[in-house]
């Protein structure tokens, strides 16, 4: 199989990071492929704009969609995203490896989906939404870490809200709307709260749940 | 009263941007100081990162909620930063002023909320969170556009849920946790397939909203 992981912490010792490490081993010890479109390390810009396109359809009037809708029709996405959208396209398996930030993806990781799942390219034009997706048959899963403990996720803690409800934006608004098949969150809560024995454990657990779903 | 506006499209010409424009003149005709933090026009970096202090705190092992915490109590944010932070700070009224993509603000206006609502500064250290956020007593609101129509943000539409329900971790993860009294939003949908007069009611119906929520 071909995994595109897609990771976004600044930091390289950060236990996000070792996450992100812990995938790339895991799979690769399998004997899959395995990308790992590090944004921070990559500078990837997240600014969707004009700057997106190699010529534009409209110079009276510039409208996005429409844009990304030409580039993909004439092959004209800046390569930086070509990079991305061809990763995109050879996976069985996409990952999003990111901190909790504001119950959502940091920025940078936002405008990975806003820029590489383009009008045209991940949906409208030829492609539909859900089980009409561009990206159906593959699976994607999110690996997030959340600076609260767990308990701040139930119903009844601080947010009052579970994290998969948070985060079904993303599940269903984003990577179920283009096609993906969505696995369960794995979820490390509280990272920056615990020590060296728990984050070891959760490591661990990670394998774990890369086993239970693609051994 | 002090009106700060969050603006996040790149065309000018854009219904986004008329949306944007009626705000602003509502509250000058009424006598209020607005301004526009015109995050495209400004070209606002939305990457949070060491780029977002003057010094590090420990620069040995980087961690973005300690950096923040650190800049926050030593007065070491970057001039980008504390401007929109001052501006924060003087407003009674907060506005996102942005389309939905990807059920979510653009990376663009993400990023204002990861630089800007920083640890520290907006919540954390010596400030708790909703009722007790930093915050209390100032407004918000999200005035919105959307490429789909209303009836796909219905729970028997396409996307199974409404736009409120889609947009509650800004409502409550991002705004309310601050502190902020969020009002309902203000929506404009299917933006890029009505007709001119269409268009001039939507208008028409943003100067009621504001006249209801604010004269």
């Amino acid at each position: 199989m071909n995994i595109c992981i897609v990771h976004a912490h600044e930091n390289k010792e950060s236990f996000c990071s070792s996450l992100a490490i812990t995938a790339k081993t895991y799979f690769e010890k399998e004997g899959h492929q395995v990308s790992m479109s590090d944004l921070y390390a990559d500078k990837f810009n997240p600014v969707g704009g004009k700057h997106d396109f190699i010529k534009l359809s409209d110079a009276d009037y510039y409208k996005y969609a429409s844009e990304q809708l030409h580039a993909h029709e004439t092959d004209s996405f800046v390569p930086e995203l070509k990079k991305e959208m061809q990763l995109l396209l050879e996976a069985d398996v996409l990952i999003f490896n990111f901190p909790l930030w504001w119950f959502d993806v940091p920025a940078i990781l936002k405008g990975w989906i806003d820029r590489v799942l383009a009008y045209g390219f991940a949906y409208g034009g030829a492609y539909g939404f859900f089980d009409k997706g561009r990206f159906k048959g593959k699976k994607a899963f999110l690996c997030v870490t959340t600076g609260s403990p767990a308990e701040f996720y139930t119903p009844k803690g601080v947010h009052g809200r579970t994290l998969s409800d948070i985060l079904k934006n993303i599940h269903q608004g984003v990577l179920g709307l283009v096609g993906f098949e969505v696995l369960p969150d794995f979820a490390a809560y509280g990272v920056s709260r615990i020590g060296d024995p728990e984050r070891k454990k959760i490591l661990l657990d990670y394998n774990t749940y890369l086993e239970k779903h693609f051994a």
